[in-house]
Parts: C-alpha cells; structure tokens; sequence
C-alpha cells in the first residue's frame, strides 16, 4: 500500500521516460535473437539453487547474489560468478531473475539501497519468481519502468522436486511483448509458462489457485472425516466422490487420509509436500488483495484462519494436508 | 434422535424377532429368482413419477399412494394401482420403495398410524430413496427388522432429467445380502448402484458428496470473482485452475461464471440445475449428523450458512452455482 | 424431528383428553394452595444432587431416582425416599422435577418402558431443568397432555456453586397459568425464576443466551490476543474494550486473558468454571435448533466449530474461555 | 509493508538525528506552556471540520489545507487561514492535526511531493487522527523521527455528532513525554483521551475495539433473530441476555431488532450511526494487521467478510446493525 502510493506519485507525466522506454522495449525484443549472454539470480534457497543450476545446464553464464553468501557456494563450484549485492548484479547483467521469501525482501532487493533498481541497465528484463502481494509486483514493475527496463512477475507451482526436475509451472505477468523474451529463460527451469496478463496477474493466479486448493483440501478433510464418523469406509468415500460432484484435485490426487492413496505426504505421516505455513503465507496474499479489491472470500479467509491456528498448534512444518489430522479426535483423549 | 432412542429401547433382546428375521433373509434372498411380481412405490413426486415409470416400463407392476391423490393420475393411467395408505401399499407389495422430500415425512409414511409398518409382510424389502437424516434411517431398519422386515437407504443423485432418462445413481446402504434383491430394482431407474455398507451410509455417502460439492462450489466462485477483479480472464483463469491444483468439479465441470462455460446454469441465468433451497437442505443434513457424531466441519458449516442466508435473499430457486452472483458488487449499486 | 412427527400424528383431535386436561388444569391450579406434598425429582448429578438438597432444606418430601443408585445415597442421607424408575416416582409424586446430561436421557426418563408417562397421576406438574432441543421439550408437552399431565421447560443458568448457593436461574416455558405454581418450587434452587413463554421458550433463551456468550467470548479471545500482539498492554486494553463499543460480560466479567482479572478461571490455568465439552453441547442444540428452523447464524455457528475442534484437541475439559490459549502460538513453538 | 521496509533501512544508525532529536523533545516539552500558537489542521471532512472548529472556539488559530478547497471554506470564514499544500501548513505551524479517509492519503499527506515532512520544523508534533493500518503509523513515526518531528496516532471513536460536540474518544499511540502537549490540543476535540503505548498502539486499540464491537454485533442479530424463531418476545429475549452472560454494548445499549430499544438506528430504518462500509472498512484493518502478525482471528476474519458482503448487496450505507435485516428471511419471499 505505501509504497504503491509513493510510486504513483513519482510516476505522473514521465514523458521523455516514455520514449526511452519506448526504445529499450526494442532492445529488449531484439535482444531475444542475441547469443547466449550472462543472467543474473538472486537468492539461492532450496528453490533458487536448483533453479539457477538449471540455467547453467542450459549453457547461461549466471551471475549470483544471496544474502547469505554461503548460499552462492555450490552455485559458485558450477562457475557462477557471487556479487555483494542485487545492484552489482545489475551492473553485469540485462535480464535477472529473483526468487526470495516475501514482500519485504523482494522490495530491499529491488528498491533498496544496494538494490537492483540502483544501477539497473535500460532495456534490462527483470523477472520476479517470489510468491508477492500483486499490488508489489505493480509498484515495482513502475519504478522499473522508471529506469527504462521491464519487471514481470512469475511466480512458480511445484516444489524443490519440480524446481530440480526443471518442470516448474510458471505464471507470468507483464507487458505481453517481453514474454517470448522471459519464456526463453523460463523454458529452461520449468516445462509450463503461461502468460495470465498485466504486471501482477502472475502473482493473482497463483494466489487464486492455492486459495481455491485450500478451501477444497479443508472440505476434504472435512468430508472424509465426517463419512468414517458415520460409517464409510475411506477408500469407498473417497472412490464415490471421485466419480461424483465432490471431486477434486485434493480428493483424487492428494488425499489427506492416510491410506487412502499412495505416495502421497498422507501416506507419510504429512512429511514432505507443500508445508502448512507457507499455504498460510500464500493464504494471506490473498486475504491481503482479497481486502484491498474489497471482495469478499468467506471461505477463503476461514481456510487462511484454520492454516494460521495449525501454524499455531505445531502443524507448520506438516505437508497443509495435515489438516485432517488436525481435525480429528485426538487418539489419546 | 427422539425416534432413535424409543426404538433403541424397545429393540433390545428379541430373540424370537430375531429369528423370524433369520426367516425372512432366507424368503427374501430366494425372492431374487421370483417372476415380476408387484412393486410398491410411494411418493410420486418430480423425481418419484419418473422413477415409477421406468420400473413399469420395465414391466413391473406398481401398487402406489401419495398424499396428493392427484399425484398419481399419471402413473394411473399406465395402469398403475392407486390405494389410500401406505399400509394398503405394504397389504399388496412385498417390496416397496418410497421417494420423500424430508424426515417428518418418511417418519410418518413408515411408523404412522396408517403406515407401511403397520401392515408390512415378513420379509418384505424397503428401499428409501429420499434424501434424510442417516439417523433416522437406522432408527427405521430397526422398527422393520422387529416387523421382519428389511430397510435399505438408497438416495439418489442426479436430477429430474436423469430420473427420466432412468440414468440416476443410487447410494445403497444395509444388510450386504439384501443388496442384490435392491439393484434389481433400482437397476430400472438408475445406470449406476453403489453400495456403500450397514443401514444409513447410502445418507451418508450422499450428504458427504453434496457437502464437498458445496464447500468446492463457494471456493471456485470466490476464487474467480477474487482473480477478476486482481484483473484476469476468467476463461484463462478457469483453464489455470483446471491444470492446477485448483481444479474440481465446479471450476471444471460446472464453472458458475456466465461466459466460461457453456450448457451449465452459470449460462442460462442460474435456470434449472440443482436449486440453493435444496443445497441448503442436504447442507443442513451434514450440519445435524456432523452436530450428532461431534465432528468439526468448519468450512461445511460456513458453507450451510452461506447458502442459507441465499435463501433468505430471494436465491432459493436459483441454481447453486448463483452464489457468485451472490458474492458480486451489485451492479445497480 | 422423528418424536415430533409420531406425537403430532398420535395427538390429533382427542377431545376427551381436553376435556381431561381441562380438569386437572383446576386440579393443578387448586394445587398451590396445599401444604408441602412430595417432589420427585430424578437426576442426581453435579447440579441435581445439590438442587434437590434445597428442596429438602425447604421442607418440601423428595422421592427420588438416578440410574446410578449410588447418586442417591447422599440425598437418601437426608431422609428421601429412592424409588427403582422414573415411573415409580410419578405414582408417588404428582410434581416431578428432571435434570439430565441430554436429549436422549430425558425421551427415555419420559417416555420409556418404565418412564415417567407410563404412570404419571392426571394433573401432574414435569418440570425438566435439562439442557435440551427445545423442539424434544416441545413433544413430551404434547406427550403429557394426552396424559393429562402439565410439562415444562425450566433449564438454568449458573453452575454446580450457583446451585449449592440456590441462586441459579431458571428460565421457563410453557403454559402461563402454571408458571406460579412450578415457580414455587423454583424458587427453593433459584434466586432467578424467568418465565420465558410456550413450552420450548426456556430452552431457548438458555441456548440463545449461550450462543451469544461464546460468539463473544471467541470475539474477546481473538481481539485481546490481536491487541497484545500489536503491542497493547491486556490491561490497558480490557480497560478500553470495557469503556467503549466492544464492551461484553466477557470482557468485564469473564476475560479470558491471564492476569486481567482475578477469580475467574483465566487466573487459574482455566479450571473450574463452564466446560468446553458443555460449551460444545449448548452450541451443537443452536444449531440444531437454527437448521430446523432454517436460521442463518454464520458466528453462532463458526462460534461451534471452533468449540467443536478445541473439544478434540484436548480443552474439553477446561473453561470455555481457554479459547484464548487456544488461539495463541505454543509457547514451544 | 512496502514502506515499512524502505523506510526501515534507511532510518539505520543516524547518530545526529537522534541528537537532534533529543533536544527537539525538550523544545516540544517546554512548548507546553507556550502561549496559544497556531495548530495545523488537514483534513476537513465531515469530522475534521467540527473538530477544526473546536480548535478554533477554544482560542487556537488553525492553519488549514484539503485536497478539495471548498472543503476549507467554512473554517476560513472562522478566519482560519487556508494554504496550498501540506508542506505550506508544516512552514507554518510545529502543530499538526491530520484527518484522512484511508492509509493512501495519510501517505501521501506525510509523504507526497509537497508533504508535511517536506518542510516540518524541528520539534514539530504531528498528531493523525484518521483510522489506518499501525504498521503505516509506524514507518510515518520514523520518518518524522528522521526530521527531527514528533509523530503520534491518535484515532477516534465517536461520530460526527460527538465531533460537533467535542466529545470524541482520543487513543493516543507515540513517545509518553510527548502524550501531554497531545493530551492540550486533543482535549479541546474530546471529553476522554487514551494513553494507548508506543506509535501505532492508538490505532491498535481503535482497531481491536472495533473488531469486537463487530463481532459481537452480527453475533447478537443472528441471536435475535434465532430467538425470535424459536418463538421469544424480542423484547423479552433482550432483557433476559441483559442481565445473563451474553449481554454486551450490542444488546443492552444498541439493540439491532427494530422495536426493542428507542433513539437507535434500529429503531429509525438503520439510518444514521455507524454505516457497513465503515465498518468492513475498519474490520479490513484488523484483518491486515492480524495477517501481518500472524494472529488467527477466525470469527473477526467472518465478520469482516459478512460485512463485504452487506456492502455488496446494497447495505453499505445503513447503520452496521442492520445486519439483522440482512440476516432474516426477505418479507417479500
């Protein structure tokens, strides 16, 4: 919200600013036909480092910066070049690609002091993978607009397993003449690049996908506890919903009773998958741009309200299809 | 529960009932190779008159009541045999199947002063088709088993149209061995039998479904209200969640946005499709049951709430999937 | 729902009975005016037990009975008759008062094979200061008409202390003209004698009241919780809340934070006070009652699930206000 | 958020500020006993204009600016003096008072390119009585520290009638010492200022009451309403919470049922009080901070969404006790 207001402010009548962005957009699209040049990444977490790797695989030089600079390390041994900051990134190479935690990092990387905004390049591509309120992603894609360069937003699904197998789906939001040019580096970590729209659309389907992925996992869970209480046996529930009206993703694909399914996180007593907390972090953007578009989401902020209590209750580490076992009567009562 | 409790007394050890039924099993399994003898069927209702139908068209001969004489003109004049009370019906069938809208009504055509149970023969076969409280199913097999009787739950789901179409599908709850005896019946009316376990699962297998089937509903239409107004397309942002972890029965099959879909209310003004009132009413099953087994269903209940205050706000006939319409700005506003 | 159909059926057009009941109505009437005759009363629990002692201190013959007949002993001590069945005490007293765990306990008590209905004296007065569905209060009157006996509803509110003190209150339903005569034996046990009015009412106030207490409690939780987490003092915020808009009995009363205020269960560790568990069940009988009367009550019902999931995560035994510690992170988190 | 972080690294290690700093606060103290100065007002809607004027009546010149300048023409007809831009009021008075509609425009107020912190002297005292997010209090609170100026929230309860008569609720978040000079100019606007704690804590108090105040609200129409169903006299059913454990502001002193009480909203069409579209407006509020803080507030959260709703379907401008009307069955149904 705040620094949305402070950008619009700075951002009226930029005319000469229009026409060297005008400009850049033809450096840009050029640039799609150019040889293989440096990319630059920051923030190597459990997500990043494998995709950056990819990129390398993929033949780009990548130039690097974490916050903590022994996240570089094994990125570095592959002959990735560490930085001390997103603005010396900046100075070496015209397309970037950030994936950090949340809102607050991602406006430090850009916008800070040493950020990237500070020394970025015209005509510079810079694409925005971190899961981020869309508001964010459109304060950020005017201040870059500000220097002549272009910000999509493009969020990933799939977890550390995709990230390493290269089959990310990406979500992207921009200006629709960029995207060829960002889904050429995109096509090298993930298998699905889709184009949602303007700036802050990528992050908006993403958000919109886990709220609905919430609210039926809960129903789910609500459902299949519910009909063992009154006598089904699982396996036949879950078989009947699934051929009936009450299917869904979490019901045929990723059960949340152990049992039911194999392979699943249910069938490893809720290790592994998508943790609790970050669905309640995922759940909060969107409560966040659910509040501020003034629309109302009853069943999506109780899904957010059940993920923060489990956060709360020792579930926060739990795959979020945990919420079953949450739910239940607790065996030694 | 009050029913439940009277029987559960006066059910206790009645060993020469008990007995007596062990008989009427042995009657009652031997009847599957019978002739086409007479069918009962009480009820004749949108759903009950079509249903009826199709077991004369397939050369059953029915033996009907309604409380509405009227009711049963239509099934008359193809021959059908009209009488004045359940009872009558239980006099001249030994397998009756009764299509009710609520509790109070089946309570009343089963245990009340005229009704089936009064005069119901030793091994006689019912099959409740209407959709109640699994509850009072129970209490039900219990008063037949002390006539000698067996009960059997079978709801249905599928509307009008598959009810005339004989393409219905039955949720079959009671004793395994009666099971046979009840699909040969319903095979008439339904292209899909499932059994479902003890006395009242086939309630509960259907309350289960439509619960899910609500909380799932409500989701995708928060959702995709939510992701228009952060300014996707709803096409695009259907095709999203149907490849994503999003996808249910309501985003993909039945999306209740006007315009993404065509052949679905959500296209015709919310006309015909399965109405809010009767959403809320099996909502309200799952509310009790839930309330009864002391089972946590938050987002059910929410979804209970949100589909009756659409009832309260003139939704009542429209199709369930209005609760979009219900969650928009109003466009006069 | 089942009881009531089957009465309705069975009460239909008795005109000797009214014409009975219109008898012993005088008979009762005359009643108040006779010295101190028996009372029965039947449940002899944590609040029975203690109630029928005032009755005793108040001069008035108890004859008793409890399914554990070890419940008598105490009161047997002090001289009261115990009888083996409810329908033994209804041939001994012709005011009768019943205090139960729920609905089932109080339909057998009533209406089963050794029930009270089965030798209940024309023109007796029932009174049951059970906790239940107002629409199973509503039956047994009916069942008690046709018998020609007067049934009330009379539950309470304030808990084993109140009880021991006799200055609980009673809220009552049902037929006017015998308000003063159950109030004289209400007054023994109570400070507070409410009469609510039809059958039902009482059991409905008590539940209504009881719905708004815990939205409101929940809303106190929540909102202190909220306050210290911006970094309020709990203090300085009850002081606020109780000066302001948001001022509620749980707030100024009952606050559930530690250390705002002293002797009530917040001070000690949440022991004592009203039980989550019976929280639940008060909760559970709203929405019962709700559904069937297909009222919207979004909190009220939120209110129970949240009661419902704190029952099956080990608070059921402590205070309803440790929803407030429910909410909270775990301090080992 | 956004802000927050920008403002956050660069307000690190500023040794000199914090000098001057230490003597602005001795300036502002001793200003306590100056003589009557000029105070700065921006802001003059429906509430900063009366409270302007109260400024004014107790002997205060008031140095005026709104975005709209026919907004000032009232107050400069009183003689007050009308400016360009905030930064103009800075220039011309160490006292502020502002009073905006939301979070965008106290922003840009403080902020903008002719901001108040343009141009704020040292030792200035900005006071903001508009209600908007504590986490924006607290970033604006560091930028004033940056210049050498005090910020404080101090948000109001009380409508525009209490404005008029100068007897609003202050609660006051910022630097204690600085509470007093507050406290002298605050006074002349209201009967009762609140010393909440730390920057932000003023708009927390306001925020967690109003949370409350909602909850308790919608809880105590669905309670009505419920009870009205069950067959209670309103009247009667309002007495009985008022002196049990369910009573609260909403029952006793602002009752939603049309007929209960008098000089209510409820009693006059639910025109006038406190309109849905403040109050989802404020509950949005509670929302972001309790996101931000990680703090489950599950029956806050469905109050904020019931009232989003109500502002859909044409409510947003009646009194927020209308949601009782909202909640019961359509007359026309």
């Amino acid at each position: 919200m705040a620094a949305a207001l402070m950008l619009r402010v700075s951002v009226r009548l930029q005319f000469r600013q229009r026409r060297v962005f005008a400009d850049s957009v033809a450096m840009v699209s050029s640039r799609g036909m150019a040889s293989k040049t440096s990319v630059g990444f920051i923030g190597l977490g459990n997500m990043g480092t494998p995709m950056a790797k990819n990129l390398i695989k993929h033949g780009y030089p990548v130039i690097t910066y974490d916050v903590f600079p022994e996240a570089c390390k094994e990125i570095q041994e592959m002959g990735s070049q560490v930085t001390d900051s997103p603005a010396d990134v900046a100075e070496r190479a015209d397309r970037i690609i950030t994936m950090l935690p949340s809102n607050p990092n991602v406006i430090e990387v850009y916008t800070g002091n040493n950020g990237i905004l500070k020394k970025v390049k015209k005509g510079s591509l810079l694409i925005d993978s971190s899961t981020i309120d869309p508001a964010v992603s459109k304060d950020l894609a005017k201040e870059a607009e500000k220097m002549g360069a272009v910000f999509m937003d493009a969020p990933v699904s799939g977890g550390v397993g995709a990230a390493r197998a290269g089959n990310l789906t990406f979500m992207v939001g921009g200006v629709e003449q960029e995207f060829d040019a960002a889904k050429e580096l995109l096509t090298c970590m993930g298998s699905n690049v889709v184009y949602c729209g303007e700036v802050g659309t990528g992050q908006a389907a993403k958000i919109c996908n886990n709220m609905l992925l919430a609210v039926s996992m809960i129903g789910t869970a609500e459902t299949m506890n519910l009909g063992i209480r009154l006598g089904l046996d699982p396996k036949l529930l879950a078989k009947i919903l699934n051929m009936s009206s009450g299917r869904c993703w979490s019901s045929d694909t990723y059960n949340p009773v152990p049992g039911v399914m194999e392979g699943v996180p249910s069938a490893n007593s809720y290790q592994g998958g998508f943790g609790t907390t970050l669905m309640a972090k995922d759940l909060g953007l969107a409560q966040i741009s659910a509040t501020n578009t003034k629309t109302p989401i009853p069943l999506g902020s109780l899904a957010h309200q059940v993920y923060r209590i489990m956060c709360a209750k020792g579930y926060a580490l739990k795959d979020f299809s945990s919420v079953f076992q949450f739910l239940r009567e607790e065996e030694n009562l």
